[in-house]
Parts: structure tokens; C-alpha cells; sequence
């Protein structure tokens, strides 16, 4: 069976740009990953493109996959643009890695990209509202933020989940935030600010919330036959797995596990050939506080309702034995929707190579390393394990 | 190399079905999908599925990947949403093929649903304009109309393409969609009628445009090696090919050429092993009459220029060597956009096994049959062959 390897990874800075476009948002994304591929890139060698993206703000719906791969100069190629909500972009990397084993196309880019901050609150609840199940939760009032707090709740009630245990979700990834050039927040956030700041939606406050950005990211992915012909240094993609789960809330098994997340992994695992215990870091789905410490529970790092009491002892803390969101995670390093994903490839890129961009934040001598997408309030789940 | 087999095929009705939902429609078409495959079908067995959509007139814009198959009974599986404007569906199609060939699921569902007959005719325009490059066309006030009218114009200018043509291409599109029980428009058209209907945008008129409609579709996909465990009657994908284009019309190396279906054309013809010669019917994608011409010339049917009269000489009527849009094609079937790719592909997976639903439209001795379907002006573009 053949393997697929990235060699080239591009991000444009997370976070609030009123001057720039999508297009020139994607521009910043593809120029890194042009420049970052070590040796022989071009672009002619690109055959096909998978972006993700979930509506622009409603400025560009249609053929986004066109627009942006002609402005960067891609013509005449296999452009498709994936959508699954807030998982786009991990299901465009898993499209990208169909594409090489399928033996259609050998140079592939993977990327999102997502304008939100142009958009009135007013409209973008309604752009994140209709990733949820329109008629029974949007039009009865429930935001994103809404379903997460129904989760939160009844976590904390099976499992006595704490307050605190949620806003150290928000202090750790805003520690690492810091350390990440690149991230929407790049400040700390005390524990006490992060538990007191004004409530969204009972149990979830201000500091429990990703925020709404705009940005970019690309990978570039190969055949591993011929990756070594572009660095010699590339990081593959060990597995992939994903899961679709029932949209609404009120229709799934359970409402404090994810399904689609824990279906993800198993198959990302089961062909990667590893468990969760052979993961070094992760990049992990925390849209929401609660998010993270489910992501915890249903990738398998610790047991299902352990996840506050795992991120207490630290074991997630970049000093850990499993650093989650070394990145600074949606929380802090931004969640433009369509670029979350392959965003989440693009800091695994770079820790698994040793190029993280200050000493603090880099994860020494990983060598495995798990992506985690959510789609909506979990709706859609892509996981991709990559190892160098 | 592995083989992809269509082994099923549903088709809502295409229409204006204001008491319908888009999660009803999609049911529509997986229900007669299931219902078509001759033996053996187990829901169980799906394991992935590819669906095109726009946007629903944004009820629902992300995830609807996850509603539709939940809605029918398939939760847990790779359901992923495809969008390249008026092209998702010919790209769900290659989606699903390449899926299957690269080994990761054996059973695939290729669909795709709209719903577009709620909207108002502004937000109507809206939601199609942002398909076009909304910085240099929408927002300059071009309509979808307003673009095809251009290229309409040219074509006329370079090549003396006349207005009896463009209606020509209504007439005979109107004259199938007569015999087609699931058409938007079960009526013929008189040239005269086509010839004088009201202008939309000089030199379209009424009849040179297709209309908006409510629908969806489904093909079941599988690995060639168990097709026959589903039929003794497999319809094969002998080859597909996609290629993007410039969005932006005046970024274009021509504008009578869709350069885009000209190169997924000539790839699908290559992983084929084919000619154009060798095709014994299609369904093109005729959007606009002038689009149809476009197509005979871009797909090779005819040389460049030649496409009215190809038409008039009645090569592509159903008594033609050629028969083109058997079904009524978009002009009077009916364009619910993102299950237009999928709708060619039922047409034809029942035209190849002889299962046409009235003999008259019915293509004699069928063998192979090419799909084409682009994404709004040409940004994007799927060609698909099919043979018994």
C-alpha cells in the first residue's frame, strides 16, 4: 500500500484582519508552505487541491476551491472545496491522503481557509447556527455555545466536572498561546480572570469560548515515494479516521461522549497500527473548554469522565506526558473554521520536525503526534495521526 | 488497478415542492436507491458517503452531511459534503471513486440535494452569484445570466452562432423532459416560443435559461470485484476527470472555450482509453442553451465554433448518433445544483441498463455514456464516463 507524507507546511497569523481578503489570507498560507518544502517545489507539480472552508461570512460561498487556487497561481487542477463544519479541514487532509492512495494525483494540497471577522454578531450566529441541526436546535434558539453548555452540564452532573477543571482548559492553552507567534491571543489568562469572566451560557463563560478569526493554512501532501525528493526530513500520515454521528444532540447515544470523535480514532488508530498511549502530543478540537476535556475521554488518553482530573495532575501541560494544544488549541490560537484543520497539521508539522518557532513551546523528541477536528457539536469528526 | 461499479441510482422528483424538506428530498432519492439495487442491499454496508450541495437556500449550510445521513439511517460512516457550485455533484462522483480506489471503503454513496424554491428571487440571485468571483463579477452586478449572455455574445460574434441555435437547444431539451416522469418540465416547446420568450439578459431569453428547483439524488458506488454480489448488471466508471479554471470570466485564456471541461474531459478520456467518437450518449451540462454548445465543442463532439450547427443537423436529438440530454438536461429536468451531477448519473446508470421509464427515451444499444457538469461559469468542471 502506498503512504502519504507531507512536506511543506504554511499558515498566515490567526486573528482579526479587516485589510486582507480570503484570497490574500490563502496567499499568506501557500507562500509558507512554498517556501517551507526543503528543496524542488513547484507549483506546476500540484494536481489537485482540497480546501476547506464553511462560508466566508457569505461573501464568497460558491467555488471557493477556484477562486483561491487560481489567485495563487494553481490553474487546471483537481480543486474541491470539503465542508463539514468546523471539521472542514480535517476531512479535506484525510480527501488529500484518499487522493495520493488512490493513485490519482501524487502532489496534493490540503488547506482551509475562513474570513469571519467582517461578519455582524447577529449573522454569525446564524453562519455557526446552521452547522447545527437547523430545525430542532437553531430555530429553537440554541447557539453553539448553547450545546456545548448542555454538554458541560451534564458532564459536570455524571462526572462532578468542575468549574475550575474547565477555565484550567482555558489558562493551559492560553500559557501555550503565548509562546505561539502566530496565535489570535498570544497573552496568559489567570485562573481567577478565566472563572470570573462574564457568563456566554450557563456553565460557559467568556474565557470557556474559542473566539471568531480569520486565516489560513495549507499542507502540502505527496506520495511517500517520492517525498524524499523534497526534504529529507517528511512527516507521514500514519492514519486517518473519521466518523459522522447523528446532528442533533437529543438524537445520540450519549450527550457527554462524542461518537464521531471516539469512531475517528479507533479507525485512525487501527490503521496507524497504535494506541493513545504511543501519541507524544496532540492537537485536540477545544471549540469550547468542555470540548477539550470530551477530546481527552474519547481519543482514549484517559477514561471516560477523568478528563478534568487528567488535565489537573498536568499530563496535558506542555511539560506533560501528553502536551495537548501546544499550538494554543482554538482557545487561543483562533478557530477560523475551514483552516482549523489542516491549522492543526501545520503545528504538528513543525513539532514533529523540531522547527516550532520558540524553544518553550516545542515538544522535544516527538515522534507521533494526533490531530482531532470536530465538526459542529460533534456531528462530524475527523482524527489523523501523523509520525515522523 | 482497482475497478468502481454504480450498482444503484435514486432520483427525487425535480420540481418545486414547497411542502418538502431537503432532508426529505434526499430520502426520496436514497429510498429509490435502495429499492434499485437487485439483491443484497444492506444499509450496513455503506460505509462512506460524498454529498454535493450549495447551500439550501441557507437553511442549513454546514454539516449537511451528517442531516442527510442521519436522516436515512446511516450515522458512524465518512459523510462529507462537496461543494463546487453547480459541479459538487460530478465531484461527489470522483470523490466516491477515488475513495473506493484508494482502498478505504469498499461501499460508497455518491448524492447530492437542494433546495431552492423557498428562497426569494433577490436572495435567490445572491445565493447563485456567490458562486461566481464575487469581488469582480457579483458585486459589479453580474448575474449568472448576465456571464453565460457574455459568452453567449462572444460565441455569436466569433463563430455566427444564431438565436435560432440557442432555442434550438431549448426545443430539444423540452422535447425529453416531455418524456421524463421525474422532469420539473413535462412539456414541449415550440421554436417559436423559445425564439420569443422575454429577455433576461440580451441575448438570453426565458427560454434559454434553466430554472430553480427543489431535489436529489443517489448513486451507490462499490470496489468492481463485489459488484456482482449487488447485480448481474453493473454500470462501471470507465474513467473521470476535473480540472478549475480561473472564477473570474476575464481571467480566462478564451471566453467561448471552458477550458475547464476541456481538460477533464481529455482526462477522463485517458483513464478511459477513449475518444470522443466512442460515447453513445451524454448529459451535459446546459445551464444556460448557450452552455450546451459550449459543451459539444469543449467535449469534442465537434470542432470549435461548430456547435449550433452539430444541433441543427440533429446529432444530438434522441433519434441522433449522439443523444444528448435524453432527460431534459437542466433546461427542463430541472437544476437542484448539487444533485444535478448525481441526477446525470441516474439517468445514465438507467439509460446503459435499458431501464429508461418510457421507451421513448429510451437510447437503443447504449453502451457508454459520458457525464458532464460545471461549476457556476466554468470555475470548475466534472466529466465522468460510464459503460455496461
Amino acid at each position: 500500500m502506498r503512504a502519504v507524507a507531507i512536506v511543506g507546511a504554511g499558515q498566515s497569523a490567526f486573528g482579526d484582519f479587516p485589510d486582507k481578503s480570503i484570497k490574500e489570507l490563502f496567499f499568506d498560507a501557500y507562500r509558507e508552505m512554498a517556501a517551507s518544502v526543503d528543496r524542488d517545489f513547484d507549483p506546476a507539480l500540484i494536481e489537485a487541491a482540497y480546501l476547506g472552508n464553511l462560508g466566508s461570512g457569505g461573501f464568497q460561498l460558491g467555488n471557493v476551491s477556484a477562486l483561491m487556487t487560481g489567485f495563487v497561481g494553481l490553474p487546471y487542477i483537481h480543486a474541491v472545496r470539503i465542508e463539514n463544519a468546523c471539521a472542514s479541514g480535517g476531512y479535506a487532509l484525510a480527501a488529500g491522503a484518499m487522493d495520493i492512495l488512490s493513485g490519482t494525483h501524487r502532489v496534493v494540497l490540503a488547506g482551509g481557509v475562513e474570513k469571519m471577522t467582517d461578519v455582524s454578531a447577529t449573522r454569525g450566529r446564524y453562519w455557526l447556527g446552521v452547522s447545527g441541526d437547523t430545525e430542532y436546535e437553531r430555530l429553537a434558539g440554541t447557539t453553539f455555545a448553547g450545546l456545548y453548555a448542555l454538554i458541560a452540564k451534564r458532564h459536570m452532573h455524571e462526572f462532578g466536572t468542575t468549574r475550575e477543571q474547565l477555565s484550567l482548559v482555558a489558562v493551559k492553552n492560553h500559557h501555550n498561546g503565548a509562546l505561539n507567534p502566530k496565535a489570535q491571543f498570544q497573552r496568559e489568562v489567570k485562573l481567577e480572570q478565566a472563572m470570573t469572566s462574564p457568563t456566554v451560557c450557563d456553565p460557559l463563560n467568556l474565557f470557556d469560548c474559542c473566539s471568531t478569526t480569520d486565516g489560513a493554512s495549507a499542507v502540502l501532501l505527496c506520495d511517500g515515494e517520492i517525498a524524499k525528493r523534497f526534504t529529507d526530513t517528511p512527516v507521514y500520515v500514519a492514519g486517518f479516521g473519521t466518523s459522522s454521528d447523528y446532528l442533533a444532540i437529543h438524537d445520540r447515544a450519549s450527550t457527554t461522549t462524542l461518537e464521531a470523535t471516539r469512531r475517528a480514532a479507533a479507525r485512525a488508530f487501527r490503521m496507524a497500527g497504535l494506541r493513545p498511549a504511543d501519541v507524544d502530543l496532540a492537537e485536540v478540537h477545544d471549540c469550547f473548554t468542555i470540548a477539550e476535556l470530551l477530546a481527552y475521554e474519547d481519543l482514549g488518553f484517559c477514561d471516560k469522565g477523568k478528563g478534568g482530573a487528567f488535565l489537573e495532575e498536568g499530563r496535558t501541560a506542555l511539560s506533560g506526558d501528553i502536551p495537548v494544544n501546544a499550538s494554543g488549541g482554538l482557545k487561543a490560537k483562533g478557530h477560523p473554521i475551514g483552516a482549523t484543520g489542516t491549522g492543526q497539521a501545520y503545528e504538528m508539522f513543525r513539532q514533529l520536525r523540531g522547527s516550532a518557532d520558540q524553544p518553550a513551546r516545542q515538544v522535544k523528541g516527538a515522534e507521533k503526534g494526533l490531530l482531532h477536528n470536530v465538526g459542529g457539536s460533534g456531528g462530524t469528526a475527523a482524527v489523523t495521526i501523523l509520525a515522523r
